[in-house]
């Protein structure tokens, strides 16, 4: 490949340093940033491009907490199995793990999150949401942020979750949408679909502020603790070798 | 594999969920976290076997939010190349930057927590500092939380974490330690070395009652806040295709 | 979660093992497969459900040859940079490259075989053919094999690769489906676009006998190998430390 | 950062290309290697520096072959869970299972490989190999390449992959060199260890000229396929969400 033409620098607004100091976005991390900026501000900071007011960082805490733990699941399983083949390498029993939290698992976070503000941006939301209902029921794809496999009639969070944003003097827009959609789904499908956590939380977070490109990201950073917990669980308490014989107890071989 | 007999069954004691209700630890998601216990908080908690006391609880804070971002380095490369790859699965690109976050770039933390924490327990502190720091010398292995490549003569953020441990209260009794074993470092290899930011996170962890066993952890919870940040960054401004160009522009080849 | 009543055991028809004997599928490891069948076809045997026969087995060899290597890439620019960061951990490394081998890179393997499949199992082909180009012509998604960025006007690959489909006495029936839709895209496109490797790569594959929800799976084995030569080269002429650098010389900090 | 004086450009060995041509190594792809060279020489050629003789791609292949599978193991069972949380990612399927070909279920072979090479090096080999077996035994760390917890009295792989160094008229030297040192193992430790298949692939690949920093890389491309194979009966014959149910069947919640 051929020498290309001088081009500009890239650009970066995240970070930098040199040798006496660190600079994250505009402030200086030591004067301004450790001891006085908690870890949830930071992250909204990043996210959003400004301090969160005290209700959006409310709320964003409580999206953190709800989608950190749900016990046994594919990330804790696989991450739990990896840290027993790589005890040493924590972050690659975590990383591993995370690879699921991908489109079937917390992907409905960001379809959600979609819908909710196209239909708020929408002359007319009812209209909007009923079309984007009637195509999901007609293609026979999830409707994303609704039902759940256990939690039947209803998601326990999701009350809480909305209630939350009127507590903490946010608009409660995005919420009162939601609720309204859930009316309208249940009308479509003739029978009762749960607003799940990962649409209440889509709801919540476009409270805070933040935008659905990113709902994943949240997701992720939550579980990454969730993860941190259940190796550390691993490593006291080993369970993957007796998954592993599990698995084979109850597996047959069919020679093909 | 035949049928084993009859064990007695996996234990956790993380979370579980029924239709109605999901248990974490001993508390109830809905009724006793979600908005009112913190995602700090909740990470304490869960790796420390107790909610923290506010000091704790800012300690944490601190090293979370300044292990998040250092703006360029090989875990954010990694990750807004892979972004690039996989523009729809934002996990991956989080999980495969979080691999690198290994004994290369912040295992020291561990490492250096185990030293702090052996000679607090030893009955000569001095002498067991001296023996670990001149093993290392001796063996030419870098010695955890000491020197940095760029930040000489001194880390800029070690003054600033190991004076908060005295703002909210702890004892300070790790940061003493690391203080001391600074200067028997010194003396040791004839010159001064800093004590870097992982070597200071060392301490303020075992301060707020954290084990090292999972100081990586934190570091890989506080990254993976870092990773996301990236990748939203290089959707907006991408710059994956232009690095690969560079690359290729200060690379011969040079058949073999 | 209540205890299930008893189910069907689990199955699995690719290997098991006792104290004295491996199985795989329906054959013994030690007596009927060590150093009595290649890598190559073990691999056919395996996704194909039988062995191949010569042409077929010559066919997947030119494939996993092809897709190999082709030098500086994201996956290759991943595997270095990880390989620097956790050096004693080879397979991470290597599985951090392949995250890379997603959608952008090789997906349109799988993509160009499903079109040639089904357009070689409908009524009238080039209808179905002409349909399927205009369908991604209208929406601006890339033709999946076809355009290359670099090899322009044609990808040197794609001739060599057809070619050998009739020199090993396959039937050639999907390679010349594939010439077909060349002339039918350049056509509804107004311009030449080359038949990329990916897509002479997925006719052969078909023309193997390989089903196309495999193929990406051909490119993972190809490219594993690719990636453990890069980590060998890194290893002894390292790189990832000038690539770090030489990004951080070519990005500005503009705070924000 | 500064800008850095002018350095040389870093070099590769591995491969090249233009708008016509691609080149890899010292050959050209298409008039060279495609149609003309199988998977196994090429992976050879790159880890060797040179193509192999007949003998020694037989002894690869046999390695590769030995290596792909066995049933199910940790790295199989994270496969099959993770392509069931991300359906369309074959890619993450594999490199999350690979994660696993680590320190615990392969990285023996290197180990092996590396104590054979010194004691082939060595003056007196047998003095060499017990100073070796005796470390092992003192520090009660695993002696790489000996030992299996199913295959007892002896791997039943190895025996086989040993006669076929022999057979295809290698000189045997380090399969000499692994039957002399299980000999003092037995010896050292007063009772039989069997040498396991990561020990006998290990002398193969040091009688193919292959060195034992690559060893890890020959098992991850053989893993690689034998997990390609696991996601494809995944796919056809799902058990992830069962694997699922059976831990969560298995496991008590005590709250803590």
């Amino acid at each position: 490949m051929s020498e290309t033409p001088k081009q500009p620098k890239m650009r970066t607004s995240i970070a930098t340093s040199d040798a006496t100091s660190i600079t994250i976005r505009d402030q200086d991390l030591v004067d301004d940033l450790i001891g006085k900026v908690g870890f949830t501000e930071m992250i909204y900071r990043h996210l959003a491009g400004r301090y969160p007011a005290p209700g959006q960082a409310r709320v964003l805490d409580a999206c953190l907490v709800t989608l950190m733990e749900h016990g046994i699941t594919p990330s804790s399983l696989i991450a739990r199995l990896m840290i027993d083949s790589t005890p040493d390498q924590l972050q690659v029993a975590v990383s591993s793990g995370l690879n699921a939290v991908g489109n079937v698992f917390v992907g409905t976070m960001e379809g959600c999150g979609v819908i909710l503000q196209a239909a708020s941006k929408s002359d007319d939301p009812a209209a909007y949401l009923d079309r984007a209902i009637a195509e999901h029921r007609d293609s026979r794809t999830p409707l994303p942020g609704f039902g759940h496999p256990f939690h039947k009639p209803d998601d326990p969070r999701t009350p809480r979750l909305l209630e939350l944003v009127y507590e903490v003097g946010l608009s409660g827009r995005y919420c009162d949408l939601l609720r309204q959609m859930n009316r309208q789904v249940d009308a479509a499908f003739g029978k009762h679909l749960t607003i799940n956590a990962t649409g209440a939380t889509a709801a919540l977070l476009l409270e805070a502020g933040l935008q659905p490109d990113i709902f994943r990201g949240i997701a992720v950073i939550s579980r990454s603790a969730g993860l941190v917990t259940h190796i550390q669980e691993e490593r006291r308490h080993p369970t993957a070798r007796r998954i592993w014989q599990l698995v084979e107890e109850h597996t047959e071989f069919v020679p093909e």
